[in-house]
């Protein structure tokens, strides 16, 4: 019943749908946002969901205020920005995780801690940027290893087109906002990706670390 | 008289003119835009229209600090950025207020808090984000209960897009700011929006809860 | 099967669906988007959709050689881009389509035909630029007769704001691509209308004449 | 030695190389980029490759004038802007290709064709436009059958957002400069699958079917 | 001589010139922009510049830590950005200067107080916003005497287009970075006032008012 | 009367409204703006325009085929794509403009013809581009002639922000989308001459030499 | 003498200065840009620099109707868009010009030939994507014997960022418009070049062969 | 070994490699890029690097924590952002390091103290901004003592291109992001010096100083 002018907006409580079945539908956890919400919308939330679920539980973009928070919860595992919980038991799938340099770090391991959190291994391969190209050619006996690349790159984001005339894996690029002036916040890098020569090469969002472990995921899980 | 070597230009009052008779003109009230004003200016004014005009008073994008100060002149209601004085009475008519998660919320609140001082009653649905459709489409029961629907989205912004196709109401689309990277503060939504396949999607600014609201009632105003 | 190898993509028929439920759904017909279609295409879809429906028929983007060969399937009625079959019956709704000048007809007139196609009147006012105010200003009485107002304009795009700012009916903006250089193809007028500083102007697409015709018949259709 | 007074740049040919052990590194066959080439340039590129590769041949972005020159050169198939010669034998590996409708069917065969050459099957489904959801969800049962997913958008592209919330396949998606206006030639769509909500929907270039068939051939030729 | 070795480049006094005839050239002293710059490297400039011109001093875009300190050189006004030394004489010209609301004060009040500083006298005009067109139109008046007018907008920036419909003395507008979102930090401003469909608005750069007000000088001091 | 469903709006004649009194209010005359319509509205706008008004007419952005139709009305002058009749009796006002090469001159002479028809004259300045800088300071002499100056460029757009620095006038800067690549179609002179470091430079559109000339008439005809 | 109503805007001609003395002073001769003139112009400036000048003279983004009428002059070379007289006597310094494919080709030969004018030897190396480094690495000796590299790319535009960490030489990168969709006629690739990782990439405008050729010149003439 | 389920991802550390014989390969040291590490992560790069290589050592974006730091390692020479040590010996080059104000020093001297490290000299020349003709003109004599000119600007960055006129040695243009409103961060300057008039005006990032001494040095390091 229509009553706006005596219930204040203030204290209506939107109503609120959990995706609980995404599980099953698609394979992949539903993950907890944090940018924008408030510390206690962040601890209620995975709260239930570690409760309720029995699938991994991932929260990704916290705050340091957020991570100080959501530590009282025993996450399983931490990150820069990123903490996890239950993760999946293992598989023998591997994804290797490559990118150019220390500033990418904390967008290579938001993407490595969601892999692990599904249960694969993952294979950490840093300073390799194309401006080293004996680095890149050096580190190939591991990319081999790897079931799917993952490779972030912020300014120009070169690495992933020359990755991929190297390797036949499935490879995901990851453009990062790394880097300052002409590199945009990652619009320079992202473009750059999309427009590769290189045939075959996929891209996620901008610093998208944990949508790229859900890609490798999805290739990782195809029964083939 | 010209005599700006001698009257400085700090002590020149500028001329200020109101727009009273905005109501009876539009049936609009006129909104206080906080955002750039000193907590003086929104206090003047704010009392200003309390003491003179009739009709509802709202202001969005208010600071804490702003907003601290606006609470002494008693507001009707209140959430993150808007406050609200002198609702108007209430009407039969219903906005449905839509959004896929917890970060659009202060956009979704200045929209319903405006929709409120209207006099009309709001039904918040959140959580509906159109990777779980089921939720969506679960919620179509409360959507038919809206004379309109205002639709937020942040990220690719496809909730209005999707929710087109399920409604035949008149659906005003809110891009938010909500999301990183790739979002690029509202950009994306704002486009994809914008170019939506779908018929008869109207689109409002970026994170102008405000201006969706107004768009409602010039729609529930209107004499049919 | 798969037999990649042995059937040609060449031969192989796409699998087409038909969304014929669609105006029991939202009370909109599915249109014909002609652009990027062969004449055949476009005769077909037309023709099965005459056979089927008893919904309105609406072509639009038709190129001169489409607009040629459906003109054998006797349209209703037809402007430069845009034709139509089986109109609704009149309704006594009536819809405003305003524009700054005679370059926005085309955009204008595909408004002005689906929303007469949905069984409604329209109202068309030319020339009220905002350059010469006293037009626009001697035209309200004209715009008082009207449900809905669907306002267009290219360049700066300022007709929208203006006028919202003197009527409070729903007012549904169309930035066109008229103009040259800094217009930027419709961009700045979008964009402008976006930002707008009246309240509760609502926008659609760039030349998006029937997508406003959509929006004003939602509005016109609601149950208020 | 020296002599560019004496030796016209005209008559100096450029030096070549092939990159013809491209197969035996990534298991990808060099394709021809027909775009900007001339009729002779492309026909003595593909013979040379007919002549010396044993793997498949693919030229795409081909001019109506390069079409019909090599067509002489007896392609296995052609589509739109696309021809193949020396298709690989067929697997049994099967990828959807979906679209919302008819305009993105040029890229979308310029997809299935590569695939095609690759010895893949696929399964083409078209007109399942979000607008209409429910032709979406009738065709899961065919997504079902697929090993990889390929979804085609232009305008708003939330199709493969939508579709990435049903199925846990790996999903490419291609935005498409399928619209007009706002849709500014495939950058909303570029911008709307980048910026997606749902997880793990990995992006090419706009328009670029052969790319997405390169990266669906990546992970279906991984050795999972 | 060359002893990059020896003479670190921290200790390397960089050569400076000042432009001290830019007066006797273009009749517009050299003002001091502060951003960027110490305070310590305001302070002695200005100091410089009042000990050795005979011209008026002008610092712009300063932040609160170079006001406190110039503060001390005794200016002749101040404004919230912008100080100002030794004012020219008073001429007889009169320079309007308008602005649709409170937030575009501080870049009004730059363009007055260099106004000021040029000897001419400044009308101030605010909150004529053309959502209320009866303000403006009110104010004809005043803009009756002026015989320079610099219209300040933000948000969409339709203000000096439809005030060079109704005045014909030179119009000057300057996009603000006043309003959010939409309005993309004065850009949105900008291209509505270039793609205006007024005759002869001119435009300067984003919150510019010393250029304005430079502009208004020029034509006031011209000899027609 | 409401009767849609009879009336075709291919027979609803567009109600038109000319602003005959601009000249008295703004002393400029309405221009016939070309780009968009047909010959024959071209035709009618402007035999009436001749035989209603006593003010000078102006056709811009023509088509070759529209100027073959207005030849036949007699026109007093015509250049690449402007045509004008009627002009205003002479004043003794000098408008100079500039630009850096015969590239531009569409545009210079648009801007020419329209000062022309105000009565103004012109003085012509090619060649002055800034890599020759000799050829600009040599033309110092002439630009001391004129009471305003139109300086157009295109590319990198910096001949107006040196001529600033040189001269003391009312410059008017004109971006022109003369240039390629990186030009990009003169929103790279036209952001440049925006953000110039010259005091008081003044821009209108892209390629609005129209635009230029109306506000050197503005300054002309000021009460100075 | 104003006169301005007797004498047709379309007789007067404009006073055209000549850059003579470029060669002296900065060594590089002044080049005829044809894009936008006339044949007429194109063949009397050319006609005129013959006469008069000692130097190259060069002739850029012909038209095949302006190159065909060029061609009456007896150039000393001409490739796609590029005519060359009077080349310098040959020196012994090589500039090195590689591109990825052929499509780069125009604008790496209209480098070669300003190149080959200037009196330098150059070397033309293609196809060396960064896609199949291999051919990259073979040709570093051809690269050890150029004084300079300009390195053209579409695309992603990532060969000149491989290419400056395997070589010290000066390193001149220019981005092309070759690529479809994602390359945004060479905005990607320019973007790409800019925020290069890789140290001392320095860019010249999209498409500007003749630019790099004249940075190379200036490299290959210091005194050093 | 996978075992992802028990390694903590915070626990493994990545796999670094260092680019070590980058001087041997292009004879430029490799720089630690500061901006997104942390304090430490600097200090042992920093520390690691003096102990092992013999080149010069150069540290830029460092912010005043991390300077703090670094000091404790005694750098041989410091400017704003930017710290050496183990300078090369000197060479007899110069190299000219020009900028229009004081705003951009931090990127000049970024410039020179690269250029100092590398053991070429520099010629500080500030305060010749376009706008004072005569002060750029007047330092002709400085210029041609230099071997490479670095031009830096920011604003319109119309600097490198008049000065390309002047001078005949290699020039390399860095635009920065000095400047507010339409300076948009240095991209207005970056566009106005891509697309320059000026023949041989080669760019680098957006306040990329570093870069700019890299290119210098691969100049003045050629063999010619």
């Amino acid at each position: 019943m229509a009553d706006s002018g005596s219930t204040p907006i203030s204290d209506k409580p939107p109503i609120v749908r959990l995706d609980l079945p995404r599980t099953q539908r698609i394979d992949l956890p539903e993950a907890v946002y944090c940018q924008g919400k408030t510390v206690d919308q962040c601890l209620s939330i995975v709260t239930e969901m570690l409760e309720r679920e029995e699938d991994a539980v991932i929260a990704t973009r916290a705050t340091p205020e957020q991570i100080s928070a959501l530590r009282e919860l025993n996450p399983t595992d931490e990150v820069e920005r990123t903490l996890t919980w239950q993760h999946r038991p293992p598989t023998s799938k591997r994804v290797a995780i490559v990118s150019a340099g220390t500033s990418d770090l904390p967008v290579a391991r938001e993407a490595a801690l969601t892999v692990a959190a599904m249960g694969h291994e993952t294979i950490m391969v840093t300073d390799v940027g194309v401006t080293g190209l004996h680095r890149l050619i050096d580190s190939l006996p591991e990319f081999s290893k790897a079931d799917v690349i993952i490779a972030l790159a912020g300014m120009e984001g070169a690495l992933p087109t020359v990755l991929a005339g190297l390797v036949g894996q499935p490879l995901i690029a990851v453009p990062t906002s790394v880097g300052y002036g002409s590199s945009f916040d990652g619009a320079t890098a992202l473009l750059s990706m999309m427009a590769s020569c290189a045939p075959g090469v996929v891209v996620v969002g901008i610093d998208n670390g944990y949508g790229a472990a859900c890609a490798a995921h999805r290739i990782l899980a195809a029964r083939l």
